[in-house]
């Protein structure tokens, strides 16, 4: 694992840079990125060693794709085409069936392995990389058995190594659950936004009136669109679900309110409160 | 300013209580509580120096209520009938419409300052009060005009002394925007942990899958349905415009997603983005 080729250098993969980098300093990461300014950034900020371009992955050992999920369904393929046979690849896209489905048949499936590192913020690009940030998350592998063992076995010791814990799912489950729990958190903290930026945008000030909790459910309405667009693009049909079902808990607690019925909306927060347990452990 | 009594001696109380204290050691904190468990908890917490009765406001210079706002609106005409003609009496409820109106006729109307300091954090009772919860944080201030020029004074001293800046506001206006920017948040947050918890409740272990993000926007639903209760019953009217706007704001999301309109959805991202500059400040 000599060669690194980081396809796309901004939170993530500039995090796992970083991160890489630091257990072996022997590596070479080499940024591949669409846009020359990017690479400079990530090069000014140490995040990779040396600039690449794309053909230059014929002489990788690693290649991690990170970048938005349309451009990696796109580019896999090609990705796959010319690294040399011994390469392993990963991506970190949030999204997994259609990714998955990109390459299912490619010649060299086996050199490929689809992950999605649970970590984040609502940052984006080289500047919001950053050291430690996959230090005890998950990273959701999918379709191990389609990957080479040896291949399977360098990328559990690499992401291990940088703290995080693996687990195994397929894609349809990763993308029918993972709605629920962050793509539907997205979206409600947009719209969250929306509502309150409409309202009150002839009275700037009112945001004084803001506190930590509202700042806590908005925060990741900054997410970056570029990003997110494809995300909900490819899992269409969950968030859809998932808006369903919220939309129709929000107007039910509406109706309860409407009709004074005040131990419903009692009851109702009483019966979520035990989020409290299910989030402790989570950071 | 010698005998302080909280009325309340949780989470807003009893964070008062510390800091107040801390300012000036030669106070003595009495503190009021229905549930003697909770005067025990708090002297043991040492936020408060002594228990005392209700009664006992007779002797008081300042008292402080922070309990519930349907309590606190049926305890203040007692609380003014009780005290002495020089104490100045504040509550901190999060609405304020109908604990003005509580009192608006009352004698000792002028004795009393209406307030919502905007700080807390999901926990509530002694334990989670905290020394500094109000230092840089705002406390909005509602119909100053009815109370007494001197007490207002010694109120504003105490208050920017503990690190607050005081902004004032009619209660109509602060019900309204109050809305908004917290009550929104609460029920967006309660009804996200729902729609989560109902979808994956035989399958605990995808919570492994939540990262940070959902932490962020469910973190609310961990508050105290004892204290919210009464609020969104307050602030009905209030709220339940909100609730609409929100809903329909998410329904349109949706729409877009199912009629593949992505440019719709990526620019109602985009013209949120801004909500980075609103939240600056905020902690």
């Amino acid at each position: 694992m000599k060669n690194i080729y980081a396809i796309g250098v901004g939170l993530i993969g500039g995090s796992l840079a970083i991160d890489i980098k630091k257990n072996d300093p022997s590596v070479v990461i080499h940024g591949v990125s669409r846009k020359e300014s990017t690479l400079d950034e990530a090069l000014r900020l140490k995040l990779i060693d040396k600039k690449a371009a794309l053909d230059d992955i014929e002489h990788a050992d690693l290649v991690i794709i990170s970048i938005p999920v349309d451009a990696t369904v796109k580019l896999l393929p090609t990705v796959l085409d010319k690294i040399p046979d011994t390469a392993l690849v990963v991506d970190a896209g949030s999204t997994k069936v259609d990714i998955c489905r990109a390459v299912e048949n490619h010649p060299k499936r086996r050199n490929f392995l689809a992950m999605h590192p649970i970590a984040g913020t609502e940052h984006s690009g080289p500047s919001a990389a950053m050291e430690g940030l996959f230090v005890g998350k998950t990273n959701i592998v999918c379709e191990v058995e389609k990957t080479t063992f040896k291949l399977q076995e360098k990328a559990l010791k690499l992401f291990t190594d940088i703290g995080m814990r693996i687990r195994y799912m397929n894609p349809e489950a990763h993308d029918k659950h993972i709605a629920y729990v962050s793509h539907l958190s997205h979206i409600s903290s947009f719209m969250l936004g929306k509502t309150v930026i409409e309202k009150e945008k002839n009275e700037r000030d009112i945001f004084d009136m803001a506190g930590s909790g509202f700042a806590s459910t908005v925060r990741l309405a900054k997410s970056s669109p570029e990003m997110w667009t494809p995300i909900f693009r490819q899992n269409k049909m969950n968030v859809i679900e998932t808006l369903d079902e919220y939309i129709s808990n929000l107007s039910h607690f509406k109706e309860m309110m409407e009709e004074d019925d005040f131990e419903g909306v009692f009851n109702e927060m009483k019966n979520t409160n035990h989020i409290k347990d299910i989030l402790n452990g989570i950071h």
